[in-house]
């Protein structure tokens, strides 16, 4: 944890759980990315995070923005970006979206059907796309599902049908799947890329860029890769596929740009057992799935957890939320070793939750307010 | 749908998805409760659907309330009721938060462990305590988890532990779990609370409530039994357990008294297939996961949907909602069958959708606003 979130948190009024982002540690990010691939532009996932401190302070440094929706083009408008800076990478728009981002100026969309190419070249005429091909996702921690992307196979002539409908063909995008440990994944991926650069080449069609998504993780328990780890990985590939003729190429760290940059502070509301002969107590916290901690679904994301009894012998606990709701339980397949000495009233701090917390709170299930939020 | 709701939609201005509430059919489930256990108190679970003039209708009717937390106690202390209609349900409560409704009034607390009797006798000395038991739920299509509830052998220790505290050892609750379908299972539930009765009469402390939860279905897809069903099926496992010795008894229902009342409009924003070959398409609409349908969740609540072109042919789709996340996807395993004439900007209906939805809507995932809602 850092001095500044420390001292925030000692001297900060108000009850109830809260998220606390350092922006020292965002900028630390955004250098280590732009160190780690020179010549990639970042396009940072707002959706991450979209506090206006943490776009601001992105937009002074550089970055470009990956949105998800008009509400999110907005909020790096409102930060004096251009528009010239921002993707609409979204697969899946309404067709008055696209026309009021294209009145606001953007002129990069994704896509990965030939229905959304249709959408484009009607409400944003000369626009350029990206087609987002399927990955598989393997080696990647937050599930990756079919949603997005379409078999590579089909992206020819996604783009094909782009190009003749007036839209700049420009490129390919994918995605590896969130907390992606496995530096093979991009390798992968990009050996895809390459294949419908080739197959538009056939077709006279110049691709120029390709999209390599996010996917870059943050350590929460096991340790995970560097990002010069990642980045070198990368570049070869890039070289490997596409040779001498390398195309522009983005990243879209979201989880990797602001995951660590990020604590919770949470209360023990109570701690007890559900019979006499339990081995394993059942902890519950002021903070749950409903309040913040929705990546913890499935037992996804497992964050590291420090409390002022750390040191202490530990036992296995089951860790749920303060909410009247069954399915507010965060680990319970896999316990989770805390210390025997925690008590009723701990404050405890959950690590690595800068991103995907904020925002998936829900606005006041249970009559609970939604996660207090403070970035400094 | 109701009339009132289709002339409400007919003259709705505003874009994006919402839920329509009527209250007149709030108002004859309610009155099916009373009618059905004419005997037994209704306290309305806020958590369902915490609109306010939800629980004004239920105030003005006469219902009493299930809290789970000091700001839906809030709530219903705005309405006018007296705090004495207030069941403090949740069994997982801050120490001051117990102070601060006993402060408002409230004086019925469930517990489910040691540790909360104790933080109950200080907080709110001389409170009536129920102790809630372990159901296993089987029968109930939303998951019920270990979460609340001790094992039946330690409610007696729990509530004689109350009694030594100077609280009231009022009685024992239990929930069967959500859309439960068996009637059998207040049958066993109820023969555990005569144990915990019997046992505490044999501790010389007399038990007077037992609260009989919520679990009260709302017809999804499948047919579900009637009201009456479960009114009879209640008492007589009541008469069967309790003899001519009947407890007081509440129930607390939740998706019974409001998920028929709602249901929500939304937009078909794309239509595709992953390649060419599929025959499976992708329904994307402009709700999902994060704005509302969070109890699709493991494809647990499977809505009835309606779209303009029903009554044409229909093929199985994929349904998936608006952001860029690659869990946002209601139904994939079970895919759901549409009209193959559904088009990209067609308005669809999602049915009984009046309870668990509002509040279980993010505060602004991927930029997109919380779930509007509308109460006629």
């Amino acid at each position: 944890m850092s001095e500044r979130i420390r001292d925030f948190l000692r001297q900060r009024q108000g009850d109830g759980p809260c998220v606390v982002v350092d922006l020292d540690i965002v900028r630390d990010n955004y250098s280590a990315f732009v160190k780690a691939l020179p010549d990639t532009s970042v396009y940072y996932a707002v959706k991450a995070n979209p506090d206006p401190a943490i776009l601001s302070l992105l937009e002074g440094l550089g970055s470009s923005f990956d949105c998800a929706s008009v509400g999110e083009i907005g909020m790096v408008l409102a930060t004096g970006a251009d528009a010239s800076r921002i993707s609409y990478g979204n697969t899946i728009k309404k067709e008055r979206d696209i026309a009021r981002a294209y009145e606001l100026g953007v002129r990069l969309f994704a896509v990965d059907s030939l229905e959304e190419v249709e959408k484009i070249a009607r409400a944003a005429p000369g626009a350029r796309v990206l087609c987002r091909v399927l990955c598989d996702g393997a080696g990647a921690e937050w599930p990756l599902s079919r949603k997005f992307g379409c078999d590579p196979a089909m992206a020819p002539d996604v783009l094909e049908h782009a190009h003749r409908n007036g839209l700049a063909a420009y490129g390919v995008s994918f995605h590896v799947g969130s907390q992606q440990a496995n530096l093979g994944a991009w390798d992968f991926a990009l050996a895809m890329a390459a294949d419908v650069f080739k197959e538009m080449a056939f077709r006279g069609i110049e691709l120029k860029m390709v999209n390599m998504g996010g996917g870059f993780p943050t350590r929460y328990l096991k340790d995970v890769p560097g990002v010069p780890s990642y980045g070198e990985a990368i570049f070869a590939a890039l070289v490997k596929h596409f040779g001498n003729r390398l195309p522009a190429t983005i990243i879209e760290p979201g989880r990797g740009m602001v995951g660590n940059a990020g604590l919770i502070e949470a209360e023990v509301v109570l701690i007890s057992r559900k019979s006499a002969e339990d081995t394993v107590r059942w902890v519950y916290l002021d903070i749950g799935k409903f309040h913040g901690l929705a990546e913890t679904m499935d037992e996804a994301i497992r964050y590291p957890i420090r409390t002022p009894r750390d040191g202490d012998a530990t036992a296995p606990c089951v860790l749920a939320g303060p909410t009247c709701d069954s399915v507010d339980v965060m680990y319970e397949k896999t316990p989770y070793e805390l210390p025997v000495s925690l008590s009723i009233g701990d404050k405890i701090l959950i690590e690595a939750c800068g991103a995907y917390t904020t925002t998936y709170s829900t606005v006041g299930f249970n009559g609970f307010a939604p996660l207090a939020s403070y970035v400094i």
